[in-house]
């Protein structure tokens, strides 16, 4: 435990990838560097599918979206006749799969139009609860990367704000990402359906509605930074070319920056894909990776475990 | 200064409304209470204009846009034809005025369209820094109602998570903001222009539009408030129709809750207004302050000082 103690990242292999982590913590936080950066300007934004759990055969939310359409055309017969419900009728998701974050949060926005905020958060909820993970069999809360919790971790100890900025459901991620990551949820940035506050003297609530209002991903990803946070970053990981403006926007201020590019090499213990996956794809972003000094962390290689029950 | 120390609020008098707002205070940070609320979900969201700081005779953020807009025509003659700038041409600011947030926000997105993020906020501050007020000749940043950064600092000492949810642009109150009230960046929420992501690999930046993405106005602020925090707070402050909702949705959750409505009643140290007023228009949210127990402050009564300047 003492070696546990001194090591913040015990689930790393010695190599270049821990070594910059551990040295760019050191740098930006030793008062006496050039490279010193103040407490408030620590900011570190993640990407969540792929880079603090995992995305694949597909992201988890695509999963969640089959199953909400297939429950709202139970609820409601005549959701039947409409295009966007036909696909996942039939259990064929290669609509949402190709259609990126959109497709996805377009399907759940009208499997629960006129839902209010607390009874999706529920719905999210008990559905992670009963759900498993298709290979792992595990519910999919358990599949994150322990090495990539160690690093959140690492920051919030040498006094980071870590966010999440996700293509993913703001309201899809907030019931569990505080448990899973210690990130609460005025930290947590994602795409989202328009909501409309809805005025009663005693009750009033705020609904979803059918039409999306934002997706962040891509050039998105910075944009919403800029916009919510109101600082640049100095920390950015990321796993596939959605996050490559996120990561070039981090890593071109000026002073110190890291950014972590999650490579996906490990099909025995996870997943490996890059070019080829329409999930979490990734070529823009590694070729761009030496040019900018981008950790590029190579997952059979770096880390000693994926997940928690891997020992 | 023991009397100061053990006051947290020194520029209130005595009165229903301090009492009021040291009662509840008191009683949700204590753990021994059936009303405590732990410290993660203390958050507090203020109105900003009419609520800290003065917005007669008319909106900051107006006179900033009337200013922009000449600017703008100067340096681009053609702009001289399009609509938007015809009444700030002529120095009315009527259309401004009759338009709320959204007026102003688009003649100054119209007027700034394609500058970066960066290059608007150095606009912001040498405007501020050169640009006095009508009535009391002072810059704007020291229009603050001290009473109210009174308040500010009061719930940050006990454990609260301070946000301002305003209907003037995000990008014009950030440059000036953690300054003056202690709030930094990523709690400043406001309205906003669609900004776009100019990718470079070594120079990117973010760009800002003529389109407007939001305007954090009436039923939009708890709105704002669930998309940005996630969190329903257990303070608001507000003075106007334009706050109604969101000191609505803030009282109406379960446990304790805390509504501040200022209402502007001194015509010699500031200004008096509601009903008949344009700007701060104050008419339903006093009607609805009783049944909800709000807070009404009566600011020649309740207040010893209004700004800064005046002992």
């Amino acid at each position: 435990t003492s070696r546990a103690q001194s090591d913040p990242l015990p689930s790393w292999n010695e190599g270049a990838a821990k070594q910059s982590i551990i040295d760019f913590v050191r740098s930006v936080t030793d008062e006496s560097s050039q490279s010193f950066v103040k407490p408030d300007d620590r900011i570190a934004v993640f990407d969540n599918d792929g880079t603090l759990w995992c995305e694949q055969p597909m992201y988890t939310q695509i999963l969640f979206a089959m199953d909400q359409a297939r429950a709202a055309v139970q609820k409601h017969p005549n959701y039947k006749q409409r295009e966007i419900f036909q696909k996942p009728i039939k259990d064929d998701p290669s609509g949402l799969i190709a259609g990126g974050a959109r497709a996805s949060m377009e399907l759940i926005a009208s499997a629960h139009e006129e839902m209010t905020t607390d009874e999706f958060e529920k719905v999210v909820e008990d559905w992670l609860q009963k759900s498993k993970h298709p290979r792992f069999k595990t519910p999919f809360t358990q599949l994150l990367y322990v090495p990539m919790l160690e690093v959140l971790t690492y920051l919030r100890a040498n006094g980071f704000k870590t966010y999440i900025v996700s293509g993913g459901g703001i309201e899809f991620m907030r019931p569990w990402t505080e448990k899973a990551y210690g990130i609460p949820p005025e930290q947590i940035i994602g795409s989202n359906c328009l909501l409309k506050y809805k005025s009663d003297a005693e009750h009033p609530s705020i609904i979803r509605t059918s039409t999306i209002e934002f997706i962040d991903d891509g050039d998105n990803k910075p944009v919403a930074i800029e916009k919510i946070i109101g600082r640049r970053p100095i920390v950015a990981g990321g796993n596939s070319d959605g996050d490559r403006a996120m990561l070039e926007w981090t890593t071109t201020g000026p002073g110190k920056r890291l950014a972590i590019l999650v490579h996906h090499t490990d099909q025995q213990r996870e997943y490996a894909y890059d070019r080829d996956s329409k999930i979490g794809h990734l070529d823009k972003a590694l070729q761009q990776a030496d040019a900018h000094k981008w950790t590029v962390v190579d997952v059979k290689k770096d880390w000693k475990r994926v997940f928690p029950f891997q020992q």
